[in-house]
């Protein structure tokens, strides 16, 4: 099955913003596509993740699975969310054990939220 | 459709505990249960919602719907709470208008996620 990994577009981070440059959300976005999904993990940009002071911020979800929502993302953490997108379309419940998941992710949890239904 | 109000009830909410006293999370989630769930909406307890540094923590969620999670509550904020949940059960997408928001939800938003599927 797979999972969506979804990237706030619209996400400043609480940094100034210079006219006609991307904000950090959309940044993010485009390091990740330009990476590429690991198989099982489709990327779904989505305008505000109402997680505003706590940006730039992703969410992973799936049906029947645990949901994840990070903050404090950044392009530079691409390749790191890139693998824990990957671990988490490798389990069924979508919970990755502690000792297997990526550290950004250990350390930067905004919420998760059991599977819905 | 019934939507669920999960409440984490290990949250501390960052205070410190006395021995044999309820924690914060707990607390909030006795004060909802007290004062009963309107029409639609289930309240489910669960342990830690990986909030921990903003609870205690909410997180309304159902099939189809948009997914929200908040910070910051507490037991005396259980009316707002169920008017908020009942509000929300009264949608089709889990977007309640901002103006008939309440309050508490304007304010302590931690993050929302898109539907699943």
């Amino acid at each position: 099955m797979t999972v969506t990994l979804h990237v706030c577009i619209t996400c400043r981070a609480g940094l100034p913003v210079l006219e006609g440059e991307p904000v950090p959300g959309a940044r993010l976005h485009d390091a990740l596509a330009a990476q590429g999904a690991p198989a099982g993990v489709r990327i779904v940009p989505v305008e505000c993740l109402s997680a505003c002071s706590n940006g730039a911020a992703i969410a992973l979800s799936a049906p029947g699975r645990w949901t994840y929502v990070y903050g404090g993302m950044s392009a530079e953490d691409a390749p790191d969310i890139l693998a824990g997108a990957g671990a988490y379309a490798g389990t069924s419940d979508g919970i990755v054990p502690w000792r297997e998941r990526v550290t950004i992710f250990r350390k930067r949890s905004l919420a998760r939220i059991p599977p819905i239904g």
